[in-house]
């Protein structure tokens, strides 16, 4: 095994692509070159990152070294400066870091600003300003509408008509790896006369994909469609963990409050959109028109990703986000159509992915339909919701260029016991 | 008169309050000392001020020329670093400017720091980190629940068991005097098959109080009632500027998005709790038994702050903010119990501040009853909503100590037409 991948990565490495050695199934090759920040036990101070194979490049140390264009930017210990700059910088260092990694010569003079992934601690990328959370998959909603209102229709009047979507709590962002601890608060059983406080007893993930923010926009100034991809740098995982419980109670009519704003895990690379042209896709056709500045017909961004979602290192389901009805450029059209301003850090997050099939919905409420039906886990156990020492990792690829898949990497979280 | 106000001034200065001349009915007598941020036409730095009688003494500036305590936080562009300072540090520079204004042997030396308030421009006093806004109000849920859904029970079941919140947009807080430009959205009359888009036919204004976090909290820990003042820097006045129509349509079920995204307005100048202790009052009884993380009978929050609305320059409200039935401490133990954290800059407001009586409802849409009772104004116009051109203003005042009163300032702002 270890010699076949031996060969398999000099196979790579002699093929051009990369003097350096990158695992065949690595979800990190030349193509996708995401960002984050890293630190080591070396040296404790945070820097920013590029993903390469098994190995982390130090951007900024790097860059300094070679007097690169924004070196400054990368110099600092967060996405911000950098995510700033915008598209014209983001594609000079991205065209610079693959010269850098397919050009032989060049290796002895990058290898020294290397560090193995297994030695590095990754830190929350950047610093979020706003987070928006959707609610794009209309399979999600419709399956939530169906557990939670059953025999009403299920998608409310304005769902075709706009990407539902409401602020979620920016300072609890956290990176993947962070322990999530079972909030506690406020459940009202249907028979109970009033609520009770106590850990919440619904507790569940719901895999999302999210888009960060690079260049800023002035209030009063809609973004349309075309100008997605100069304010947007890329993308990553999210994992929206909710108490459904205490969302129950909370929820009407001003929305999702405690049930959400405990944690929200994002992955820690961000994979640049220039890295997933690839995989962009129609979206599904939309049974409502549209009005003229959510009308994507010249600007379609769907994308092809394929979502893992793994409990307890146990495949649970599959959602495609192909499929989504509203893309990410819409929702930032949507979202500044009032003439909200965008900050350097926004996130964007899209709500639960889930497709048509069972296999494929991206929350437990849903693959238990409501806790009625208990997935099953090799082993004889099984869930409703989420026990208490339980890990959730969400992962995801998508085409590349040339044939190849890259990876958007995972949001990993473990759930540790209620404080109470 | 002027001859008047100069006698006042004289009488003031010699009672010994403060050897600086205070105007007799200045919202900013030596009791309250309201932190904000500034910057002149000679000077275009922001810095940091403290606002008294008609000046701004520049903090920053005074600080450092006696090497007072806490010099580098105030010599800040922003409140940020002073507010994470925390209780002590507060209470420390409080004293240390009641020192310095009430001994007259000083005045020489401080006198020089001072900038006339006409002379200033006020900017934005904090970074916002997270921003809440609240429904804390009973008469105010109550009137919305009886215009928007008649017939039914007003208060929906959760709203007296725990203060009914959600995030909003934090990146488009604006300083008071910031023009607010009518939002476009989508909106849906109730004949009409389909929404349209276009500017907001029923802009409001919304009164309410604003409570500023100074110290941050680990993830994790909740804060108990008797820890707010720990936390709480201060208080400011908020306009939540809403647009009816486009709320409407979008708020189900995930809570109101664009129709309150596009601006917020804040008072410039924050209060400090400490400059608060006399209005303390205890807040109306509570017809549900609380939980226990929300029973405050021994810590008491509600606040005696007599608001008033100016529309284009008519007095057309008076809310009263010490029958709110949540207290701003209570918001605080609330948002924490999931264990989330909070973070310097974090800005939690109360929401629309209404009384039982018709002239102290805080917004338009009670005002005239959802539109239907237009609010005569002098020279024989009315409103329902809001008309481009048209200027709110919201200021408040509070019992200080010695039976003085201690103003807010005011937040103020024009609508200006939509672009489209």
């Amino acid at each position: 095994m270890d010699v076949e991948r031996a060969r398999a990565e000099r196979a790579m490495s002699a093929s051009g692509e990369s003097w350096l050695a990158i695992p065949p199934r690595s979800p990190f090759p030349l193509a996708s070159l995401p960002f984050g920040v890293f630190s080591t036990q070396r040296d404790a101070r945070r820097r920013i990152g590029v993903a390469i194979g098994a190995h982390i490049c130090d951007a900024g140390a790097l860059a300094a070294s070679e007097g690169a264009p924004h070196a400054a930017a990368l110099a600092e210990p967060e996405l911000n400066a950098f995510l700033a700059l915008g598209r014209g910088a983001w594609s000079e260092v991205r065209a610079w870091l693959t010269q850098r990694f397919g050009d032989a010569r060049r290796r002895g003079a990058v290898e020294r600003h290397l560090v193995v992934q297994g030695d590095a601690t990754l830190h929350l990328p950047f610093r979020v300003a706003d987070y928006v959370d959707f609610y794009a998959s209309e399979q999600h909603a419709t399956n939530l509408g169906r557990i939670l209102r059953p025999g009403q229709e299920p998608l409310l009047p304005n769902w075709k008509h706009l990407p539902v979507g409401y602020h979620g709590r920016a300072g609890t962002i956290v990176v993947s790896g962070t322990e999530i601890v079972r909030p506690c608060g406020q459940r009202k059983p249907p028979d109970a006369a009033a609520p009770s406080f106590g850990p919440s007893e619904r507790l569940d993930f719901e895999a999302e994909v999210g888009f960060v923010v690079g260049v800023p926009s002035a209030l009063g100034t809609p973004i349309p469609l075309a100008q997605f991809r100069e304010h947007v740098f890329g993308v990553c995982l999210v994992n929206d963990w909710s108490a459904r419980d205490i969302q129950a109670f909370e929820y009407v009519p001003l929305g999702p409050f405690l049930g959400k704003s405990f944690a929200t895990s994002i992955s820690p690379w961000i994979v640049p959109l220039d890295a997933l042209e690839a995989a962009r896709v129609a979206p599904p056709p939309r049974t409502q028109p549209l009005l003229p500045h959510l009308d994507d017909a010249a600007h379609p961004w769907g994308l092809d990703l394929e979502l893992e979602v793994r409990l307890n290192g146990h495949l649970i389901a599959r959602p495609p986000f192909a499929g989504m009805y509203w893309s990410a450029a819409q929702m930032l059209a949507h979202s500044t159509s009032n003439g909200a301003s965008l900050r350097t850090g926004d996130l964007f997050a899209s709500g639960t992915v889930s497709g048509a099939e069972k296999g494929q919905r991206g929350s437990l409420i849903e693959l238990s339909w409501g806790g009625v039906e208990p997935v099953l886990l090799p082993g004889g156990e099984s869930r409703t919701f989420l026990r208490d020492g339980d890990e959730v990792a969400i992962s995801a690829s998508a085409p590349g260029t040339r044939g190849a898949r890259i990876g958007l990497g995972e949001v990993r979280g473990r759930v540790a016991p209620a404080i109470h």
